[in-house]
């Protein structure tokens, strides 16, 4: 069953008529999770409950749209236009139908969010509430939910396929960086590897010692120098990402400091994974890692001050509970979720060490897909 | 003057009390191009009109995030939160003032739309609506139009650099590129040298063959067979995007129909750039071009189908006046706007070639900042 099929038969289940995305700029990711193509200009997908669904692209892209479509089988109608008002025409014509999904997300500022559907504009929800107004239109969440937070077989062999190539890759990080190249240069290496196949899941981040110490830092023209090396980088080659951290030591013997942090969070790494089962809290893999931290002597509050992991999907911050020891306990984990298991120890200005790693929700436990050195690599 | 001082004097301007930018992963240009820096996770920006400026970053950002402003030599107080409630308190306590900008644009389907402006989710746009009752919300479009159409000599700079770094790696793709490499390998050599000094604008369209008909094909693991080769790519170092397109001929000798669209194409784009000044109408480019073009002889409304060109800055689609012979008549062009001009021509399913150069808008003439070969190379 193509995505389209699959997202036809959840709008029969929720009765709505159509799941209409509205794209300009790629702003939506699920054009692109849908076509198969990235477009770069304005256009709009249909997904009908009866099945007549149709793409609206412009004349300029409409050959590429077509044969993406053919080469994933789906059955669709395409209708290009040539100017904006061709384009709002046909949308009215086509579209006016009593209950329409979009993609918006509803109580962005509450704990029950669904701000993983937020995408149309304000703008351009606006002008099709304008433009439809007899339409009732409706959170797409529900259905973005379904096709992504849940695994299929040919997903997980995706995923299973993606994080070996990152994984390989990183095991050569060694052979190539050396002291004194930039963290854009050590970037630059990674994404030449990832653009011959696939693409970056999303910009590296390349970070040497105070850094490291950043969890988002970008890449920059910063020297690497003796001491941590983190690196957290993932790449797309077909469905799936893969998202993988690995703290590298740079110079001549780790030092005491961080070979215990690090050893610290590969055993919490080991311990939240056990929690990564069907029908568990969301919370309890990090609940269980900051425990342990806090064991070891670690002021986890302090020095580890983001969420334990995220979903991982189509896009590197994936759909699926929060998996926090902040989340909700009506918050539950389910067999095929895919997440990430990232603890970081973290002394701002100094450095910084995260081991992540991409695994499989299982019934009884987790398929561990990618596996940290249990001690660090040395550059 | 910074860009935050900049957007404040533009607020008074307008007689509002403040720009607000509120993010979640990446959605919205305008946060990169105030903080310097890329943030992955929930935040919010607010340019204040009595200067007491303000950044809400999620903790694990803030680091980053003060050392990225005080590196812009920004000054604006960073608050950063731990929880999503944190968050909604402190914008609820520093944002309910009377008349705020928001990202959103106006007229969405309509010739005098402000999309360039449309970036807040419907949701997140709802949820700031309930949580600031009293505020009066604007459309921030006004200001993101006067920071990003006009451009400063610093702007003027960058954007040669950063064309000359292009163009010189252009010229170099004879010396790589050779029958049976995957277009994707193509794209990722010149990605490549991107990241080491900066990132790519967009993704490297490389089309062989009848991919070259695509004008946003995606380079994909087709190989490089005789025939052109489209290669339309752009890199960002600091403030500006270059946006080039070269059309190769692989293989002997080029066949007369390529030779003859090429010359076609390259005399035409000198004829637009006359245009390209001053108080002209937007359309007047397209319109000359197309006339040279139906003069050869050429189905330019058949073979033709895109515009002649887009604004550039901070993104590669820029904010400016529309660049088409459907422009309307009141849509003028000033000095020191910054435009690609990029006529092609393609034949569907078969072959097809655009040349695009970027120019500055002039007084009396523009200033022309890359060149197209005037024959195309051979590989």
């Amino acid at each position: 069953m193509n995505k389209f099929e699959k997202a036809q038969q959840i709008l029969q289940e929720i009765n709505a008529d159509g799941w209409l995305i509205v794209v300009n700029e790629d702003n939506d990711i699920h054009s692109r999770y849908l076509l198969g193509v990235g477009s770069h200009a304005l256009h709009a997908i249909l997904i009908a409950a009866d099945g007549n669904h149709k793409v609206f692209p412009v004349v300029m892209e409409a050959n590429m749209v077509k044969n993406s479509l053919k080469k994933k089988g789906v059955d669709a109608e395409v209708i290009p236009f040539n100017s904006l008002s061709e384009f709002v025409e046909k949308l009215k014509n086509f579209v006016s139908k009593p209950k329409i999904a979009l993609d918006f997300g509803e109580n962005i500022f509450q704990e029950n969010t669904t701000s993983y559907a937020d995408y149309i504009p304000f703008g351009t929800y606006s002008a099709l509430k304008k433009l439809l107004p007899t339409t009732e239109f409706i959170s797409a969440a529900p259905i973005i939910y379904e096709l992504r937070s849940v695994k299929s077989a040919e997903e997980l062999e995706d995923l299973r396929n993606v994080c070996k190539a990152t994984i390989e890759l990183l095991e050569t990080v060694p052979d190539f960086a050396k002291i004194g190249m930039t963290e854009r240069e050590v970037m630059a290496k990674l994404e030449y590897e990832y653009a011959k196949v696939g693409k970056p899941a999303f910009p590296a981040i390349v970070g040497t010692g105070e850094h490291s110490a950043d969890p988002h830092h970008n890449s920059s023209n910063e020297k690497i120098k003796p001491g941590p090396l983190l690196i957290d980088t993932g790449m797309q080659i077909d469905e799936m990402c893969s998202d993988i951290t690995w703290t590298y030591w740079v110079g001549n013997n780790p030092s005491e400091e961080f070979k215990n942090a690090y050893n610290a969070l590969y055993e919490s790494k080991i311990i939240a994974n056990k929690y990564y089962t069907d029908g568990t809290p969301s919370r309890l893999p990090a609940v269980k890692c900051r425990e342990y931290l806090a064991e070891k002597g670690y002021d986890h509050e302090k020095l580890f001050f983001h969420g334990l992991g995220h979903a991982l999907d189509f896009e590197a911050h994936g759909v699926g509970p929060r998996v926090s020891s902040k989340a909700p306990e009506y918050s539950i984990l389910k067999e095929n979720m895919v997440y990430t298991n990232e603890p970081g120890l973290y002394w701002i200005g100094k450095w910084g060490i995260r081991l992540e790693d991409d695994l499989i929700v299982g019934k009884e436990k987790c398929e561990q897909v990618t596996y940290n050195p249990k001690d660090p690599l040395v550059i």
